[in-house]
């Protein structure tokens, strides 16, 4: 019984030093048709938080995006899944998306995209008319995750 | 006393699994005036943490902002409000506000509104220019709490 | 031995509860150029995270952002640097950066400075075209540090 109990505080004991030693975990994923090196990760793991970057739809071809909106939106939101995923969450995790739009009558088909990603339980998500984006972009998201 | 240390011991070792097997609860408010469905939930929380989802000032009869901005702001703030505390929190947990305005000119009146929500410590907050917001908003709002 | 265990399942067992009582701490630096009251903090620490309020680089001796574009991204990470610091964190302890920028043909000069101020392993992080700045600024950073 005494063993038990010590093993079990042992375990106990190691949980705040665990956490106070673990660092953030860095993602960063290859980008290509980019070639200059860019000062961000595209997700940062801390504890059982994810953090993810602002995110663009791209052409891997030519690191813009594509002319056709549906297209972009499918590539950005690929891009988010592998993104979360490779950090070892799933999109079930995701509790707050940003979307950034350059183009508000955009809005139902990104949501058409969007809604295939999730399942019945939908994160909490601003929707905002932004002026310009990167690379051509139409929609860059930003978001976060815990599991 | 043995008894007492394997109750205490009991009690901790459920803490890690209870935060495991713990997901997240979503918040769907009644969106009068809107009758599509619409991608996201209005809050998210998980763990000791609000996810607020960008939220607008909307008249009920019409889903959309009234033309005073004013009425707006205060429509926004109470949106934010009800979904704060009917996810269990108070305006004092928020620790993080993102303002999306329209028109930067409306910041002192967006302000005035805005102060009456909080006690005399405020959250930290961000307010931006935003080209363009759904449903003829001024201003959205997203956010986080923490109790 | 049983003594030990009883020291360890004690320390162990306030852990929640310092969790618990543990307010959030308010950040607020002066704002030298600026009259009025503003109603945000400039920072705020809940448990180990901090929450950034949108920053911008302002001329102290004005409470606007400088001409030049550069000095503007210097007082900017400066002030950033400094809330973070003033609030127990370091700089490597972000996680995540949001990037309102008035002009994206910005994006470079921005980045240059911006890169100086982490070291190797970057906060995930978005850059966004706003349509307009506060207080003439073309940057606002808005972020989020975990220690």
């Amino acid at each position: 019984m005494l063993t038990r109990l010590l093993i079990l505080a042992g375990l106990i004991a190691t949980l705040p030093a665990m956490a106070a030693e673990s660092g953030h975990k860095y993602i960063v994923n290859e980008r290509p048709g980019i070639t200059t090196p860019l000062p961000f990760s595209d997700a940062v793991v801390t504890g059982n938080t994810l953090y993810i970057a602002g995110t663009l739809g791209l052409d891997p071809a030519t690191g813009q995006a594509p002319a056709e909106v549906k297209a972009e939106a499918q590539l950005l939101m690929d891009a988010v899944k592998k993104t979360v995923e490779k950090a070892g969450f799933t999109m079930n995790d995701v509790v707050s998306i940003t979307v950034f739009c350059t183009d508000l009558k955009l809005y139902d088909t990104f949501n058409g995209v969007y809604r295939t990603y999730f399942g019945t339980q939908l994160p909490a998500r601003a929707f905002i008319g932004a002026a310009t984006l990167l690379r051509g972009a139409h929609f860059e998201i930003q978001g976060i995750a815990v599991r």
